[in-house]
Order: structure tokens, then sequence, then C-alpha cells
């Protein structure tokens, strides 16, 4: 048997990435994809394409109401910014934080793992593009880490001798969003099937104009390569 | 206005007794209740019960379908275990563990104290009774509390001068069921309200036989106290 990975998916370009990479290690990957209240659909179709066409062994949808809380432009009722520049982007924690998002990602992903018998996490965490965001950081995915590992009998067992029972892998960490897309590319990504934008039109045609498709068509232009995205 | 708290409650005992201290302690009181995919409702009754018994100031109830990954007895569909020794409750872990529980509670749990501004949160995780659990090891929690205040924003910061932004308070941690009933009523806990069982009757009422029932029995005896446990 391959070894199994969980996958945190969400129809954007960074996790399909990290799931190509899981996939060139040889992995059997299932990926977890969370409804949690986005204000459109389009992340959670673009996921499950972005799974089937990278052959995952499972695509599950976790639901999860980030909205009784509050507190994002991306769950909540605010305005997604527009038109920000570069600086304005990578200033300060935006708007669009939801509050201790990847803290609740990996945590679920942590019982799915357990129930599935996987040895990794992969998550599309970046710390390059997102300095804005903590929980983007090296610090805080191996503090993670070494809490899942004493949370858990494998891992408890594990820590004795030196090992983890579940690793957190986020091979995206260091890389700017041209890196990603290259390696991508590389390994087979169909960047078509993945969504960005925060505000998009009824069909799913992208805005242009927010920080997502901002720092999304900047990677493509670093990277010398055509964005497949669709606009309005 | 007085310092806030998110208290973890479940509708039993360990949890309405963790509340009555951050009560005691002055805290106002965001109590957050998961519907987990348990297989009875009382539990949220319980908790709704208890937290107006001790003016909590919000009671928040957090849809989480845990079902989705099965592998628990309190969440898919395995038998309850009945009638077990001491010696059979205390060692191993239970069928009825929920992968990562503790971890994906106090992550969500970790979100909400950043919208609501809340300073600690309070677990009624004991290490006493449920030795089986890697989750409820202080080792655990101080490395949870480590993992959260590097994944925010304000924990960040505290951690640059050496205090945390978010502590985790697990009041309970090294006390016996049967100190625990004792500190409760001395805080004013009314048992009557909290529901223990893992398998109730239609209308509540407890069995009397689930490793929960008799924890609690046990620990009612050992306090010299009446268990106003109804049961069926």
């Amino acid at each position: 048997m391959p070894p199994t990975a969980i996958i945190l998916l969400s129809g954007g370009l960074d996790s399909a990435t990290a799931l190509a990479f899981a996939r060139a290690e040889g992995f059997r990957c299932h990926c977890l994809c969370f409804d949690y209240g986005q204000r459109h659909r389009f992340e959670l179709i673009a996921a499950q394409r972005v799974a089937e066409s990278l052959h995952a062994a499972e695509f599950l949808t976790f639901k999860l109401d980030l909205r009784a809380f509050g507190g994002s432009a991306l769950t909540a009722d605010i305005d997604v910014p527009k038109n920000r520049d570069e600086h304005e982007i990578s200033s300060g924690i935006p708007i669009t934080y939801v509050p201790a998002r990847n803290l609740v990602f990996l945590s679920i992903a942590s019982g799915l793992a357990e129930v599935r018998g996987a040895t990794c996490i992969f998550a599309g965490v970046n710390a390059v593009d997102y300095s804005g965001y903590p929980d983007c950081r090296p610090e805080f995915i191996r503090s993670f880490e070494q809490t899942v590992n004493l949370g858990t009998k494998a891992g408890v067992d594990a820590l004795k001798s030196g090992s983890h029972a579940i690793d957190i892998r986020t091979p995206l960490i260091d890389l700017s969003k041209a890196e990603i897309i290259r390696r991508g590319v590389q390994l087979g990504v169909d960047y078509s099937l993945t969504h960005s934008c925060y505000d998009p039109d009824s069909t799913g045609g992208a805005c242009g104009a927010c920080d997502s498709c901002k720092i999304r068509a900047a990677g493509f232009k670093a990277a010398g390569m055509k964005d497949p995205t669709r606009y309005r």
C-alpha cells in the first residue's frame, strides 16, 4: 500500500499545487475541502475538479459554519476590498482573514488523518505572499505538528522514539507565487480548473480587482506564463 | 469591562464545573457547545440550561459534522460499551474516543476567542479519570496554547513580551471526579441540570451502565453526595 496523506484543498492555486507535490511523492491522497460559508460555491466546484484531475483517492467536503462567529469579509457581510496596490495587500492582517482558519482546518485534517491512517497532512500554506497571516508562518506549523503528535495515541508512541506519527508538510511555504506556478505546471496542475477570486460573477468569472486576483495575475506574469483565469 | 473567556461546554459534569470556576474568577463567559452528530440531543439541552443557570453572557451552538469521518461509538453506528469494570474503563483509548476532538474544539474556541476579544479559554479537561485520552494531558494543553499564540496576531505580539494573548485554562485537570463535584457544589453548580449518559432513553433518563454513567456515579459516591441523575 502506498503511504496515505490528507490534503487541505481549497480550489485555489496553492492547494492544487500542494496536492500535485503529494501525488508526485507517491501518496494516496485524501482531499479535505471545507464548506465554511464562503460567499460563493465556485471554490468548492474547483476543488473537486482539481482532485479528480490529479487522481485523488477521495474528495471529502466538510461543512463548518464559521459564519456563526462573524469577523471576516470572506464569511460575513463585509465588502471585499478591491484594487489595492501591492503595499496595501502585503501590509497587516487583511479583512478577508478568517479567525484561526488554518488552526481549525489543520485540526480537522488531523482527525481525518487518524481515521484514514494517514501519516502526512499537506497544506498549501505560503509565507511569502501572505506575510500578514501569523498562521502561515513556519513557527506556527512546527508548533501545530508538535501539538497534534502530543494529542494522538500514535503520535505519543512515535515521539518516544523521536519521530512523528503525523507530519505537517507545507511544500510551498518558502516559494514565491511565480515559483509555485512553475513547479505546478511541471507537476501537471491544470490551473484553468482552479479558482482564486474572492468576488466572482454569477458564472464564476473572476473580478480581477480583489487581492486574490491581483496576487494570482502578478504570479503568472512573473512566471512568464499565460494565466488561464476566465475574467467576467 | 470584566475580562472575557470562552468556555467549552458539553452539558456534562466537568464542563459545567469549569464554567463555574470561570464565573467565580469574574469572567464574562461565552459558552461554546458543539453539535457534532452526537447520538442524542440531551447533552445540548443540558448545556444550555447549565449556561443559563450560571449566568453566561452567551450560549453558542456550533454545528460540526464529525460523523463525516466515522470512527467513534459516539458519532458512528457502533454500540456503546456497557457494564465495564473500573480497569476496563481506565485502560487504553475507548471506542467512544472522537478523533482529535479536543484539538478541534479548542481550535474553534480559539477562533471565537479572537472574534469576541477573549483572553482565556476554559476547558473541563481532566487527566485523572480519562488517562486513556492523549488530548487530556497537560503536555498537550501547553503545546496547544503555544500553537494558538503563534497563530494569531495578538498572540505573536504577546509572545514577544513573554506572555500569552490567549490562556488555555483547565482547572479540573488534576482533580478526581469526587473533588470536581465537591468544588462544583461549593461554586453553585446544579448537577441535576447536567447530562452524562452516552445512551439515554427517549426522555433523557440515564442508562447507568455506560462508562460515563459509571464514572459519574462513582464520583458522587466518593464525594459522599447524592447523585441527582435521573435514571431510566
